[in-house]
């Protein structure tokens, strides 16, 4: 395996669509999407697997004559708005590329659309894929020009049209193990001194929509005792969620987005509407800070004489990975001499929903400056050798472990 | 005069661009503004009136046959969005019908993009017209859709080429005192037992941008003592506002719009701005209420490492009217049983523009619910004739007492 070729492939999907921010642009099922994984699939051709794309999207390659279980490795190829080029696009390279150097049963999987930043939620593919996510859900998810998920997911398949279609809906069964590799997301390895990081867990964001309903009025003629300003009740929340949070042991949470009506210098905001997102390894300690964030939202709604409602958008646990993989993942790290740690994902990734059908680990390979979804996300050439000799490692002793099952 | 035939008129001005909203939009230097225009120059010629616009796109309506000074009444045809029916318009329908009325040397004058929502700033024809504001300041006001205001005032003039221009650039040297009537924006003078309020000071609006930039990064993956958080730093200085201004004496302050980015469930809000609004009619509380917000803003963001940064988008102080005019109308008042009181006024209007050249009264009819800039905004009957016995009376001893001079 070469870390140059490696690079200049990733070089090769960051170049695809420039972001004039200087990072890349590839939205969750846009023709940047589709334009990247029609390469994914040529370099498929050129590792001599067998390109096929599912009914999500999610693109497969397929060992030629075979039938039986395999192992599969990959990530995904869309982005944030001007995103960096390692997310996604380092573990999807790395899997077509292992199956080059190794021997036959080996899979590659891209997931389709895992980036939640267009439709507000992420990781379509995989969830469709795992079954928790139905074309009727799609319908009701819409990017900001109104398209819904389900519109966008089928003109994305059109442009793919020219990659043969899974024969079966449901491959999964025939996946024995699956291993996503991935940028991390902070800066933690390198302080631990660490290459690559082993997730035992990830955790399960919950997102909520808050909205405040107070009134609007002229900016200068409504006394301030007389107000019920939105923003002012939206504020003290804001607030709340950061001082909770700063004190919790493994819960983060933020509000990320903000929108004000009407928005205008000169009338006091009679609404106010916070995205709230709040991610933990430990399902008590968030359920705990939510329902504590809930009562302090009403209190202080109520104190201002400002309606407040809430909208869950999406509530997933802590998943915990498969154990066996991340000890045999140690094991190979200890024989290899790969500095590696156990670790936590707080982002969500497809691997902890493909963990549901079969095992599957998540691996991340040292930031080198902890920046993600942004252009300047990168990582040093020997972390990602590092991460290479731990894929290289890995797939054929799990082929070897599981490779005669058919999954659980 | 006919309260009905008021009425009726101040209707068909608001059937013209209804808003979904219930309300009507007729936005500054829009088609829509353009189309109220044309229908108040049809009703000048209907009392008699030659309509003519000036430069800045301000309707005139001119007593024929006379070149000397004049006393004009009037306000101004543009809405907020989903503006109620008689903010502007009535003191417009008002300023016509009188005409029709009362004999010569009265005019109508009707000003321009009077309301600040779609360039950030409002009273343009006014302003333009006694020389504050230059065709150069407009082309750095923008809307929402990048449109400069001065292209914005070009295609709104064709629209209006069918009124024949002003011969003569100012026609203010011409104006001997102005009456502005509006619809009261509290629920002030009902309180009061009053139906008109004579304005004796109209509060200086100063406006700001504030910008707070930290970092971005993912909402998951990011500690919480790692953050940089422009949206908490932001939301700490919304509540500081707020609480100044409740101390205050004479002063509100409002921050009415935020813009967050990247503005994502998945990201840590990296910049957040705000748009500030104080008003006051104490320039001295106003000034250090503004230092106060100033000071506290950029300590508040030091101790987040986030940048801080303010802008000022326009700084007026408070505006004393005429003390004459105003006790002329109150010597009217007491002569013909109008139940007034003295007010303050804490919105922008024309008039204190106009009261720079030349003696300008600003009158307010009593609002039967308090409502403004909403299509609830309503007057009662009883009040609009009360407003309608004062500017008849008012008009004509203006035009006595000042009638033979030339303005200030």
């Amino acid at each position: 395996m070469n870390a140059k070729r490696l690079e200049a492939n990733i070089e090769k999907l960051f170049e695809l669509a420039p972001d004039e921010g200087g990072g890349a642009t590839r939205l969750a099922y846009s023709p940047e999407e589709a334009r990247a994984m029609l390469v994914v699939a040529q370099w498929m051709e050129e590792a001599a697997l067998l390109p096929r794309l599912d009914r999500f999207g999610n693109l497969w390659g397929l060992p030629p004559h075979e039938d039986g279980p395999i192992v599969t490795s990959g990530s995904h190829v869309d982005t944030v708005p001007n995103g960096g080029r390692h997310d996604g696009a380092l573990g999807t390279v790395l899997a077509v590329e292992i199956t080059k150097d190794l021997d036959g049963k080996l899979g590659v999987l891209v997931c389709a659309a895992e980036e939640a930043p267009r439709f507000g939620a992420g990781t379509l593919g995989s969830r469709q894929l795992v079954g928790k996510l139905s074309d009727e859900d799609l319908v009701s998810m819409r990017d900001a020009d109104g398209v819904p998920a389900l519109e966008a997911r089928s003109e994305y398949l059109k442009l793919l049209s020219s990659i043969p279609s899974l024969e079966y809906l449901d491959l999964l069964y025939r996946v024995a193990a699956h291993v996503e590799v991935h940028i991390e997301q902070r800066r933690s390895l390198k302080e631990q001194g660490a290459s690559v990081g082993i997730a035992t867990t990830v955790a399960g964001p919950a997102r909520y929509r808050f909205r405040f309903a107070g009134s609007t009025g002229h900016s200068g003629e409504t006394r301030m005792r007389e107000r019920r300003d939105a923003l002012c009740a939206a504020a003290e929340v804001v607030l709340f969620v950061e001082r909770l949070a700063r004190k919790a042991a493994s819960t983060v949470a933020t509000v990320g987005t903000v929108e004000v009506k009407p928005n205008a210098l000169t009338a006091i905001p009679g609404e106010a509407v916070l995205g709230l997102d709040v991610r933990g390894t430990s399902a008590e300690e968030m359920e705990s800070l939510i329902s504590n964030i809930m009562d302090r939202s009403q209190e202080i709604s109520q104190s201002r004489g400002v309606d407040f409602s809430a909208q869950e958008l999406s509530l997933s646990g802590p998943t915990a990975l498969d154990e066996g993989v991340v000890k045999l993942a140690e094991e190979i790290a200890h024989r290899e001499h790969i500095p590696t740690v156990r670790c936590v994902s707080y982002a969500g990734h497809d691997a902890q929903h493909i963990a549901e059908k079969t095992p599957a680990a998540l691996m991340f390979v040292a930031s080198s400056n902890g920046v993600s979804h942004a252009p300047e996300e990168d990582v040093d050439r020997e972390d990602l050798e590092q991460a290479c000799k731990m894929l290289a490692a890995l797939l054929p002793e799990l082929k070897r472990n599981h490779g005669g099952g058919v999954g659980r």
